[in-house]
């Protein structure tokens, strides 16, 4: 994770911390809900209605992402993807990050303005308006990010994963199994011949399957469809990021009903649309009749049950990501 | 850092993520802001007076703390205290609290319930009625705590380190010196022949000099006085985290004048008093004649400047902590 600094790339500890958030700041923009951004004890931020949602996040590297697979500019835009869609979830319109970072002395700077980079870009490109209000850097051996996002609800209910009732249609937005077809290509084609990751083969990987391999490193998840799904009437949603079939049983669960996926509906690669982790995707539940928003697809129906996911009315098993299984700590 | 399993004592990784939520979350109480706690995408927490104060922040094993000093209840209390604190700085109310915690899945579980338990009674100490609104739970071969803090304004302005003037009233509240003096008695007799910290002496050390030691590892900070200090008027106020002096320096820089202590009003030790770190107090000025609320001590003067530190009217250098410079990479 160390590099050696060049003339003109010192690092964070010869440049010292006031230093490098002189470099930083200037690259982020508090947005439009920042009342007091960056620089005080605290921030302060609007919260029109009355209320904020908030959701928190940790990308560790080794678990989480591999600098010889993403560059600093895309984890900038996935911590802030991540986050965001949580914030999509609920129904809220994003408003604002704070983002804390644990990062190596030894760490060239230019690191963090990569990922500050992508951390503009991302709020850009998914949540026009929304900012980074404020952060905190610390030191560690391990590069640590911490994201908190902020949104507004804008007078509505919040969307909860516990609404779905039977006879309501299931809908997604958004991809489903890019991300994992992504990871799978990094380990298999993008690591070196001990299986570690490689940066040359990893690029080689990426710039041979662009889509797959931005779906994992620097999700475009439909952020703007959670508002839209709240006004259409959504009854539940969630945020896909441990895999279809798991994040379904939770609104399964959390409702006391049955979701039913259309098989045909979900692509051609079944195991990998219901299975595969870190999409972003949005699953949500409308009423009968409702008008479902762009880009939400219809894929399946709420039945009377006890928490199960089934595909073409037949139950299908669990699968996805939990951090504490299958992880060998290695720090790639 | 890592530990060998007990019998009813499981690792994180044994135990698998749900259950371990299973296990912290009914030691965590949402608060009365609490909207909708933790359990969906994200939480929702209300914020009357249309505004919310937020400030985060990261705890880092090596850096920032030491399991062979710190139980796993003071690293909760702390992460508690010290984000509290700069939500009182701002002279807010602290409502709520999200933690990230990214924790090596060898570590027992038992680890993070003492930190839940911290949480708890540092937000029942220090600011009843606040709770934990939501987190997240990854895992890294380093232990990283993340506290997100949120605090309501109660429609009065932010009090920010800007509004200083000549004429002002210097003063302060809380501890001077104690967490230095603390961390000091932990590396003079809490390490071992080697200079690594050591389990058995600092808890020797914490048994002789409770209070010192316990400044540095559990601190009290005056959160409520925050609150006291805003309707009293303050013109300035920030957290003392960095030491007295540098932290003088940032109200004196950010109003444009000088701060100028009384030498005798700091306390017997002057220089511990002006460059202990991690105490956080916080340093407030006043228009003269307020009436400076308890347990604020009055300790000086705003005087005409240009961002110095003045003792008894002589300048002193400013001397504080920068989490990169000194730092070896110890994980202790």
């Amino acid at each position: 994770m160390e590099r050696a600094a060049h003339p003109g790339d010192p690092t964070i500890a010869e440049l010292g911390e006031s230093a490098v958030l002189g470099r930083i700041l200037p690259r982020l923009a508090p947005g439009d809900a920042a009342l007091l951004g960056a620089g005080d004890d605290a921030a302060v931020v609007a919260a029109a209605d009355g209320r904020f949602v908030v959701t928190t996040d940790l990308l560790v590297h080794g678990p989480d992402f591999r600098l010889a697979w993403s560059t600093p500019f895309d984890l900038g835009w996935k911590a802030a993807a991540t986050n965001l869609t949580d914030v999509a979830a609920m129904g809220a319109r994003p408003t604002a990050l704070v983002v804390a970072i644990a990062v190596p002395p030894t760490m060239p700077v230019t690191v963090l303005e990569g990922i500050a980079d992508g951390l503009r870009e991302g709020l850009a490109a998914l949540a026009p308006g929304a900012g980074v209000v404020g952060g905190d850097l610390s030191a560690s051996t391990v590069l640590t990010i911490a994201v908190t996002a902020f949104g507004d609800l804008e007078g509505r209910a919040p969307v909860l994963r516990s609404g779905a009732v039977p006879g309501d249609v299931v809908a997604h937005a958004g991809a489903r199994g890019d991300a994992a077809r992504g990871l799978a290509l990094l380990f298999d084609a993008g690591t070196d011949a001990a299986g570690e990751p490689d940066p040359v083969r990893a690029a080689d990987v990426r710039a041979q399957y662009p889509r797959l391999v931005g779906a994992q490193l620097a999700p475009q998840p439909p952020v703007s469809a959670g508002v839209a799904a709240a006004r259409a009437g959504a009854t539940a949603m969630l945020d896909v990021s441990d895999g279809l079939a798991r994040d379904a049983r939770r609104i399964a669960e959390a409702s006391g009903v049955d979701l039913d996926f259309v098989g045909a509906a979900l692509g051609p690669d079944l195991r990998v649309a219901l299975a595969g982790a870190e999409d972003h995707g949005l699953l949500a539940t409308f009423p009968a009749g409702a008008s479902v928003p762009e880009p939400f697809e219809v894929v399946g129906s709420v039945v009377a049950g006890t928490g199960g996911v089934l595909v073409d009315g037949r139950p299908v098993g669990s699968d996805g990501w939990d951090p504490y299984s299958g992880w060998d700590g290695r720090a790639g």
